[in-house]
Order: structure tokens, then sequence, then C-alpha cells
């Protein structure tokens, strides 16, 4: 057992230090799984004073970022500087000298994950990337060790903690929307400009990444469907209850013989879906694959210790990738074709919350205009408006296609008898096809 | 890439001929995780006539298990035979001839897992199990990839879907257990005689198993305390969600300073517990660690294609062991000694229903007793008996001893005024501790 393997780490932040200690305290385990030890060589750190307390275990430490990336001797670099610039040039150089990188920087990866992950296919060497999905759920892994016979046709994630702790706190508490954006922003889930969690943008990125993942298809950023978060009302969420719905800013990729559709945005989920139940700032992963069914995976999103945590999971892995001679294998070209459905092929439930005229022979126009679309409807209900003359049509349809619900929004916004479309959520979790 | 490994296959029932269809159709995706051939090379079945039609892809059938178990070119055996005496037999002698063994054969696990696991660290070699227990979820790897430093405090275990779907049922359909059951076996969730399951047996295996693991601790079977659930009744579940509770057939490890406490019974779960909303015959694993927090497994208990997913992916686990020359380093010692909580230290709050006399000084009595053994009550409502004269009185303490909760049940059953203890449950899903 004289193999080592050396590590240099870029960053020595609140992740590094806990994947330092981790490492260090589990030496000897380490040793075991892997038959050769793991040792931390090199740590390009911004301020040397800042570390002089730190136990480094011989570790050395430099402010030189290319006195780690230039060494020759140390074959797997981890990457917790964060921001975009630096460390895209450092992992580009990592992987160009084919040393196997494990970083835990998502908006790196929602940016150039496809051509790093390329670069290091080409490289022969292995980049991983855990840490950057639901950091305490081990996601990745578990999509990548599963076998191409199990054909995966639906993952949904709850991927976005801020979003999910707004909803849950707006759904248990009834606060509104500012209010439980305020506390979110006081306790430190969300960032003082939301934007990125709660129009989706954040929650995209990962679902772009599962869904390449999970359907071994390239999807970009771009294809994914994405509706901001920020009008919804305590009394939509109230109404959902009503018909056995919660709401949740749900990521969805699905796929059939058409093609594939991904999307982000507040649904309407069946209550006794599993992921239904994810409550406040904990993010969840739902799989549907055809030979083992419905499985989910729950754990926090972020945290630097559960993203410590992953990051050490994922140098384990790279390690075993060098011992096994098999670096780069992972990065096997896409299997399937890229091949996204048009709008007429994606089909889904809606619900619509309508303010209308209160007037004879309203509700059969109503519904006339769904029949024209092909619209069945499973469940309509009309109750009087705040005002009098006016009145409140809540329905939910069955399956229709994206370009006809389009139409039917078109109609309904130029009818003289709808006064409003209140509300209208994309309804999720009836039984996987 | 000349290397090869050789698999021989103890039993081609519909669990084995999934595992060899599955490492067929993946050759090429193996070989590219591996750096080595996997073949499937001899296959013992039963009868020679029944596989006839069988697509063998070059592998041998035979009617003699020695056959495979002396093939010294065979590196991995998959037992899917299934039974006892004669698996057990085969595991021992492919382990004393140093094979990785792959078993799915939960029975056997449960009576002889300890041993076989120590006979495989003797030998250098490994023995995996994660098909027999809660076939679908990846939970054994999952607790084996974790690193020590991340200590487990508590797992929960939902890990019978027999008697889940009964529960479900008999909440979400107001079905009584008898007629549950009856469901259940028409289903073939439910074997004829469900002794195993709803009397908890086959999940406290499963528990012993889980918590073994978690803790790094030697834990047998007789040390999970078990209750069975076939005195539950319709009555209590809407009693139990009137209090924001579920009632689950559930496994529970949990470990302090003082030691480890292992069983499993029927309990009132918070209805806000991510366990709380595993429905039907599906399993769920909930692991909370320190560093990770809470994280929670959930996916398929049983079924052949979920168990045969989890066959094909222990035999990568063996497979890269070999050729990692780390081969048994995974059988590591029991890192903590030894120690199980007295009843005196075991500590848990109580749901209690209680039958009374409807007496002057009845209900001051009542609380009298239970802070005699240092009980202080959460919630306690009394309501009218079906009889005149007699009240119902329902309660939850806070957290008290096993050792005291005994003593609460002898007095209120010696009592003048108690009638009867209608029925009494643990109550789990507070914050962890």
């Amino acid at each position: 057992m004289t193999k080592e393997i050396n590590i240099g780490m870029l960053g020595f932040g609140t992740v590094g230090s806990g994947v330092a200690t981790m490492i260090r305290e589990n030496e000897q385990q380490l040793s075991q799984k892997l038959g050769a030890k793991v040792k931390i060589k090199k740590i390009a750190v911004r301020d040397l004073d800042k570390h002089r307390a730190a136990d480094l275990n011989g570790s050395i430490l430099t402010t030189d970022i290319n006195e780690v990336l230039e060494d020759a001797t140390i074959d797997v670099i981890v990457e917790v500087m964060g921001g975009i610039e630096g460390a895209h040039e450092a992992i580009e150089q990592a992987l160009q000298s084919k040393k196997a990188v494990v970083t835990a920087n998502k908006d790196l990866m929602a940016l150039h994950g496809h051509k790093l992950l390329k670069l290091a296919g080409d490289n022969a060497t292995d980049l991983y990337y855990e840490a950057s999905v639901a950091g305490g759920i081990p996601i990745i892994r578990t999509l990548e060790d599963g076998l191409a016979s199990d054909r995966i046709s639906t993952i949904m994630g709850i991927v976005n903690g801020t979003t999910n702790y707004i909803l849950t706190k707006m759904k248990e508490e009834n606060w509104s929307y500012d209010e439980a954006l305020k506390k979110a922003q006081e306790l430190g889930f969300a960032e003082s400009d939301p934007t990125s969690d709660v129009e989706g943008l954040d929650a995209a990125r990962k679902m772009a990444i599962l869904a390449t993942l999970a359907f071994s298809m390239e999807v970009f950023l771009d294809d994914v469907e994405v509706r901001g978060m920020t009008s919804i009302t305590t009394e939509d969420i109230e109404l959902a209850e009503q018909f056995g719905y919660h709401v949740k800013m749900l990521g969805y990729a699905e796929r059939d013989e058409d093609g594939v559709e991904v999307g982000v945005e507040p649904v309407f989920l069946k209550s006794s879906h599993p992921m239904a139940s994810v409550r406040n700032e904990y993010n969840a992963v739902y799989v549907y694959g055809d030979a083992v069914g419905e499985t989910m995976f729950y754990g926090p999103g972020a945290g630097s210790m559960p993203t410590a945590t992953s990051v050490v999971s994922d140098v384990i892995a790279a390690c075993r990738n060098l011992l096994l001679g098999v670096a780069g294998s992972r990065n096997i070209d896409y299997v399937n074709e890229r091949k996204l459905k048009s709008q007429d092929q994606q089909k889904a439930q809606f619900f619509h919350r309508l303010l209308v005229k209160d007037e004879v022979g309203v509700f059969s126009e109503l519904t006339s205009i769904y029949g024209r679309y092909g619209a069945s409807l499973g469940s309509i209900i009309q109750r009087p408006g705040e005002k009098a003359g006016e009145a409140e049509v809540i329905l939910i349809t069955h399956p229709v296609s994206r370009k006809n619900h389009n139409g039917i929004i078109d109609e309904l916004n130029q009818s003289s008898f709808v006064q409003k479309i209140i509300s209208q959520y994309r309804v999720e979790g009836g039984e996987p096809r």
C-alpha cells in the first residue's frame, strides 16, 4: 500500500476547510476503501495570514494558484474558491493537464458545464460536480451509477431551498409572499437580490444538469421553460389545498417517444405525491425509472457541511477511477439524440381561476372555448365573486397540449365575459405514465 | 483492457434472469466503468429443461451447484436461489474460497448476516447484500459510503411494504385491519401467513442490519424491541390525525451518549415528518447525520426488477473492489463498542387513550399517576364515553423513560377508576435532538 494520491485545493473557506478536516480525520478509512493514501498536498488561498492558526497537517499553503495547478505530482484538484472567471480558467487548466477536478460551483457548472465535461472527456480525465446540484443529496452519483437499461421517463426536482421555504411558510403560516421572502432573507436562505431563486433560474440550471444525465442527452439552460413564482398568492395556495394539491416551485423533466420537455414553474402538485411533503428549505429529487419505479431522494440543498460531504464523496470517486485506470470513462457520449417536444407534443393538465361576468349563458360559452381546443374538464366550480355581477370560475382540465392551452388562454383574454384570468398553474402528480 | 471478471450465478428465476439481462445489455457500459469485461460464466439451476429457450449469451447452465462454486476462474458469486439452508452453505463455501458474494436473500442475512460478514472479512473478500433491505433503495451503499466523521444519530425505516400498505388503506379508505390485510394478500403483497410482516419481525431484521451499519456497532435481531400492529383500529388512526399524526409501522434506531435503542412498533408519527407521507407498499429510510442533517431515501421495497437492479449495482461494486485489490476492506471492525440503552435511558413521548369512570376527582387522580413518574403532559382531552358514567381520556406525554412509562401503565391497569387502556403508542417525529 505505497500508492499515494495527491490533492490540490483551490480555496480554503468554510467548505474547503470542512473538506480538509474530513479527509484528514478519515485517513485510515480512505486508505482501506481505495488501497492508496490520500493526501492534501497544496492549498491555494487569497490571504496567508488568515490561515496561520489552521491545522494544515503538512499541506502547503500558497497564494499562487499556479503553484497548485502546475504541480505535476497533484492528481486531483478540488475547486471550492467560488466565482466564475477565475474558477473557470483554473478548471480548464487542470483538465488540460489531465488532472481530475471536483467542483462545488453550481453557477460555473450551469454556465460552462457541458463544455467542461467535454474537455474532461477529451483529456481522458474526470470532472465531478455532485455538490453543485442539491448539496446534501447524492443524486448525480445515483443517476450516473444507474444502468442505461433502466430508462428514466420522469424527473421532478424541488431543487431551490429558498422558494420551497417561501411556499411552505405561505401555506403553513399564512404569510404573504413578501413576508416569507423577507424572513428567508433574514435567515440567510435568500440573497438580497432574490431574482435568480424566485424567477426559477437557479432551479432551471439544476434541471438542465439533471435532465442531461437522466436522459443521456444534451439539455441546455435555454431548453428549460421557466416561470417565476412572484405572483403566487395565499388564496391560490388555499384553493390548491381544497382541490387536493400543494403549490410547489417544481422542476420537471419528462421523456416519451416524442422527445423531452423540461420546465420550472409553480405547479399544483397532488398532495399524495411524495414530493408534496417536502417542506421548508429542503430539497428533493424524484426519479421514475422503468425498472425500479418511483424513487425519491430528500435532503438539505445547501449548507457548508452537506456540501463538504458531497465534495469528499466526489474526491473518493475521482481517486477510485484514477486507481482503476478508467478516468474519463464516465464522460461517455450522449446515448440519445437531442429531441425536444414541440408545444403540440407537450401535454399537461392545467388549473385556471377566472373572474367572469355573472350572466346567463356565460358558463356554457366558457366551456365551449375549452371544448374547441379539445380540453375536457376534470372539475369545474363556480362561486360568487367579490362584487355583485361577478363570478369566479375555478377549473382543472384533463391533459391538453401546451399549444392548445395557449389558444385557450388567448381566447379567454379576448372574450367579452372573462374579466380576468386570476391565476393559472400546471398540474402535476397523477400516476406516472 | 484484457482483464475479465467471471460471475457465477446460483438461481435463474425472475430476479436471476433480470440480473443476467441487465449485465448483458450493459456490457459496454460496464467495461467503461470498470476497465474490465464482466461475464456470466456459469449458472446453477434446478431444472435444465425450464431454461432451454433462455438467451444465455454463452453462459453454461448446470444443475450441479458445485460446478459453479468450485470453478477457480469464477470471481463473484450471485446468490438468487432463495431459501436458507442451501443458500447458507453455498455462500459459506464461496467466501471460504475467497470469492466475492452478492446476495438478495433477506431471511438468510437476518439469520446469519453477522457471521457471514465476519467470514468474508476473515477471507479478505466481500459480501454484498443491498437487495436484502428495501430492494429498490440504495441505502446500504449510502451508509457504507458515508464517512465515519458524519456521526449518525437517528435512523427511521418504513421497511415493510405490507404493513405500510395496510395502514395507508385503513387511513385513506377507512378499511378495517382485516379488510386491508385481505386486499394485500389478494394483491400478493402479504403472504398467506402474514405473521412475519404484521408482528414486525421482517422490519426488525432490516432495522438490525441498518443499525449495525449506521452506528458501526453489532446490533442483533434480539436487541430490537418489537410490537406488532394487529390491534390498530381505524379509530386510533382518526384520533392520530386529529392530533397531527400518522400511524406508521416504524423502525427506529437512535443513539446518544448513553447508547443505542432499536425498535419496531406502530407509532404516532408527526404528519409534517417526511416519513409520514410514505404511502402504500413503498419503503423509505430516514437518516439524521450530524454533518449532513436530514436525508431520506424513498422507493419500492420489493419487486423483481428493483431487486435485480440492486444486485447488479452490488456486482459492479464487488468487481471494482477486486480490481482495486481492496476486496474485504469494507468489512472493517465495528468502530463502536456495543452499548444498548437500559429502560431507564430509553426516552420517548407516548400517546394514551383510556376509558375511565366519569366521576368527580378522576381527572386529578389520573394526572397524579403521571406526575409521580415524572411524566408531564403535552395535551390531554376528555370526552364522553359510549356508555353513561364512562369517559375517554386521550393524552400525549412529554418525553419519559421506558421504565417510568411501564410504571405508569402498571398503575393504570391496577387503578380502580381506569376501566381499560384502549390503546397506547410511542410518539415520534419531533425535531431531531
